[in-house]
C-alpha cells in the first residue's frame, strides 16, 4: 500500500505542502482536510474585495479544491480535524453533517493557521472577523444592506486597509486603536505618516483608545458611544494550535508550534508544521517568532511537503519584511525597528530621510520617507519606508542588504538603477544610507 | 596661499567633486570650468522635456552656477579648457569671447564627460544631438515650428525615449536601428517586448537598417528615403578624452581614461578623473568598462573631490545596472546579459519567467518578464526586467544579490515583501529564482 501524507488545513501552507509532496512523489497518497469550503485563498485580498476593487470573491481563490483534485490531491472541504493521534497515526475528522471518522496517515503536515483574538470587552466576540471568503461575503452582504457608519477596532495594516475599504464604500469610519500610534510594526515617527494618509481620506483615527463595549449599533470607547452600523474587528490573531497541542506537539515561547529549520516538529518523526501556526527563525533578532504572512506560509509549506517525501530543504528564516498600501501611501518594513531593537536590548542608531519618488521634474513624483536602523558597526538591521507610488517595493533592497549583512557604507555606493521616472540621481535608499553613515 | 583645486567640466561628476572638496576643506580654492552656460544638469530628463512632460528647461538643472557660487565654488561657465599642463600645473582656458588665459592649480579633477558619435554617412554630422539644455531648447523650438514626420537614428534607450517624446508631440516617427534588435543592453528575447511597446504607440521600428544619408527633409535607409521633418541622432557616445590624452593621461582599452579605485590617474599625483570620461571596474566582467550614467558620475565625482582633499574613499565598481521607461513598459537590467556572457567567454545558464506586477485580482496588474543569468554554480550574474508599472525598480534587488554574490537558491527563499498591490504571493523575482534553480 502507498504511503499516505495527511494535511491538516487547506490554505497556503497546507496546500503548498500537498502540492510539493505530490509533485515529488506521484505515487504518494496526499489527503488534505479543510474546515471551510475553499482552499488556497488570499486573505490579504479581502479588504480590496470589500472595498469594491473587484466583485467576484472567487478571484481570491488561487487554486480551488477541484483544481487540487485534478492534480491528484484528495481534498476534503468542510471537514474539521478534531484530533491528531501521533502514536496510532490517525486523525479524527468531522464532516459538515457532524459525523466523525478516522483517517490514517504515515506523515502529517500541520497547517492550522491562525485565529482572530477578540478584545476582552462585552460584545466583542459577537463580531465575526472577515478572515475567510465566506465571512467576507457575509460582511459584504451586510454592507450592501446599508448603513452609514462603521467603527474599525485595531490600527494595524488590516484595520487600516478595512477602514479604507469602508470609506471607499461611502461610510463614515472611525478607527480606534489602543496604542499611541497606528501600525505597531513601524516606529512612531514613520507611523505618523500613515496616520496622516488615513486621516487624509476622512478616517477618524482615535489613538490610545480604551474599548469598553461593542453593541449592535455602537462601539463604546473612552466613555463615548461611537455610532456603528458596521463593526470590523482587527485586533490581531494568534496561532491556532489547540489540536497540535493536544496531540503533544511542542509550543515555543511565542505560543506557536516549535519546528526545526526543516519544518519538522522536534521529537516526532514524519510530523511537520508550516505557516501561521508555527514559529520562524528571525535572523536579526536571532530567536524564533510567530510571523503570520502568506509568503512564509507558502515557502514553509513547500519545504514541509518536500521534506515529508524525503527532500532535505531548509527554511532559512525571516527578517520581518512586510508591505501594504494604506490610502495614498505605500508602507513597508524589514528587519527590526528602533523600538524592537530597544525591546531586545540591541544597540542601534537610526537615520531618517525625506526624498521624492521620482526626479523633481518628472510628473507624479511624491514624498518618500526612508528610515534605516543600523548596528554601531554599520550593519543594516532594519528599514522602514512610507511614500507614494513606487515607495514600498524598495524595501526588498533593504531586506536583501539585511539578509546578507551589508553595512550602510557599502549600500551607499551600491550600483542601483536610476532613471527620472523612478528617482532622483541618488535613489532614496542611497540617500538614506548616506545619512546613516553620517550618524555613525 | 591656499591650495587650488581645478575642475574640468561642470556637470554631474565635476560639480560633485567640487562640492565634496569644498565641504571637506572650506579654505580650499575650488574653481570649475564649464563649456556651456549650465552646471549640474540632468541630460536624462531631456526626452521628457521634449515630450512635453514639463515646460521649463531650468527644471533640468539640479544646481545652477550661482547656487554653486553661494557654496563658495568659483564657477566659470562658457569657458572651455583647451589644455592641461600637468608639469607646470596650469590649464589653458578660453572664454566665450575667444580670449585664452592660464589658470593655475594644485589638484585637478578631469570630468570632461562624453561626446556624441555620429554615424559615418553623408549629412549625419549636421544633426545636432540633443545632449545639452541649449541643444534641447533649440530642438524644441524647431519642433514648435512644425513638421509631421521624424526619424530617430539609434534604438538604444535614448533613441526610444526620444521617439516616444516625438510621438507624444503628434509626429509620425520612424526609428532606425542597425542591429537586429532595439536596446542592445538587453538580450534579444527581452528587447522584443520593448519593441512591442514602441510599436504599440505607433513608432515604426526598422531593425537591421543600413543608414545611407541624412538630408534636410529625409533619411535614407536601405535605399528608401524616409520623410523626416526632424531627425534625432542617438547613435551613442564616446568618452571625451582629447584634452586628457594630450596632457599625457593614460587611456584604458575601452578608450576611456584609466583611473584607480580612488579615481586617481595613475602616475600623476593630485590628478583625478570621474564620470563619463573614465573607466569603471565592472565587478562581474572583472575588467574596466566605460559606463556612462549619472549615478556613477555623481558617486565618482564625490569620491574624487573628497580624495583630492586627503580623504581615502574607494569607488567599489559597477555591475551595469540601468533602468528606463519606454512607452508602456518599464525596462531594467543589471549584471551581464547572456550575450555579454558569451562575448566574455563566461559559461552561464538563463531562465525567463512571465508573471504579473500585482495580484491577479488587484486592478492595474500587468505583465512582467524577468530573465536571470546565472553561473553554473548558481551565483546570480545578471538580470533583465521588462513590465508595466512597478517592474523596473525590482532590478535593484537583483543588483544587490549580484553585488553580494548570492546564488539563486538563496534568492528563492529570500524574505521579500508581499502585498496584493505589488505582486502575487511569490514575488516575480522569487518565481524567476525558482525557475533558474530548476534550470541548474
Amino acid at each position: 500500500m502507498a504511503e499516505r501524507l495527511a494535511i491538516v488545513g487547506g490554505d497556503a501552507a497546507g496546500m503548498s505542502a500537498a502540492s510539493a509532496a505530490r509533485r515529488r512523489e506521484p505515487t504518494l497518497d496526499v489527503v488534505a482536510f479543510e474546515r471551510g469550503p475553499y482552499t488556497s485563498f488570499s486573505a490579504c485580498g479581502i479588504p480590496f474585495f470589500l472595498g469594491g476593487l473587484f466583485e467576484d470573491s472567487d478571484r481570491l481563490v488561487s487554486r480551488s479544491p477541484d483544481e487540487h483534485r485534478e492534480r491528484g490531491i484528495e481534498v476534503h472541504t468542510r471537514t474539521t480535524v478534531t484530533a491528531v493521534d501521533l502514536d496510532r497515526r490517525v486523525l479524527t475528522v468531522r464532516d459538515q453533517t457532524g459525523d466523525e471518522r478516522i483517517e490514517g496517515f504515515d506523515q502529517v503536515v500541520v497547517a492550522t493557521g491562525a485565529e482572530a483574538v477578540a478584545p476582552d470587552v462585552p460584545g466583542a466576540d459577537a463580531t465575526e472577523p472577515a478572515r475567510t471568503i465566506e465571512a467576507a461575503e457575509r460582511f459584504r452582504t451586510a454592507l450592501q444592506r446599508g448603513g452609514e457608519t462603521a467603527v474599525v477596532i485595531g490600527g494595524g495594516y488590516i484595520g487600516l486597509e478595512m477602514a479604507e475599504a469602508l470609506v471607499e464604500r461611502g461610510l463614515r469610519v472611525t478607527l480606534v486603536e489602543r496604542a499611541g500610534q497606528v501600525m505597531a510594526t513601524l516606529d512612531e515617527d514613520m507611523a505618523a505618516h500613515v496616520q496622516d494618509a488615513a486621516e487624509g481620506v476622512g478616517i477618524d483615527v482615535r489613538l490610545g483608545a480604551e474599548l469598553q463595549e461593542v453593541s449592535e449599533d455602537a462601539v463604546s470607547v473612552d466613555g463615548e458611544a461611537l455610532p456603528a452600523d458596521h463593526v470590523v474587528m482587527a485586533t490581531g490573531v494568534r496561532p491556532a494550535t489547540a489540536i497540535a497541542r493536544d496531540a503533544g506537539l511542542e509550543l515555543g515561547e511565542s505560543g506557536a508550534l516549535r519546528v526545526d529549520d526543516h519544518q519538522r516538529c522536534p521529537g516526532h518523526d514524519g510530523v511537520f508544521a508550516a505557516g501561521d501556526c508555527v514559529e520562524s527563525w528571525h535572523r536579526v533578532l536571532e530567536r524564533p517568532m510567530n510571523v503570520q504572512l502568506g509568503t512564509h506560509a507558502n515557502k514553509q509549506g513547500r519545504i514541509a511537503g518536500a521534506n515529508a517525501t524525503g527532500a532535505d530543504f531548509a527554511f532559512p528564516g525571516v527578517i520581518g519584511t512586510a508591505a501594504s498600501k494604506i490610502c495614498r501611501y505605500e508602507v513597508a518594513r524589514t528587519g527590526i525597528t528602533e523600538r524592537e531593537a530597544a525591546d531586545a536590548g540591541i544597540e542601534v542608531r537610526a537615520a531618517t530621510i525625506k526624498d521624492r519618488t521620482r526626479a523633481g521634474y518628472y510628473p507624479g513624483n511624491g514624498p518618500i520617507w526612508v528610515k534605516l536602523v543600523v548596528a554601531p558597526d554599520g550593519r543594516l538591521l532594519g528599514g522602514q519606508i512610507v511614500g507614494t507610488e513606487g515607495a514600498a517595493k524598495r524595501i526588498d533592497v533593504l531586506a536583501t542588504c539585511i539578509w546578507t549583512g551589508m553595512a550602510v557604507d557599502e549600500l551607499e555606493l551600491l550600483d542601483l538603477s536610476y532613471a527620472p521616472p523612478y528617482s532622483g540621481v541618488y535613489d532614496p535608499l542611497l540617500v538614506a544610507a548616506r545619512a546613516a553613515t553620517k550618524v555613525l
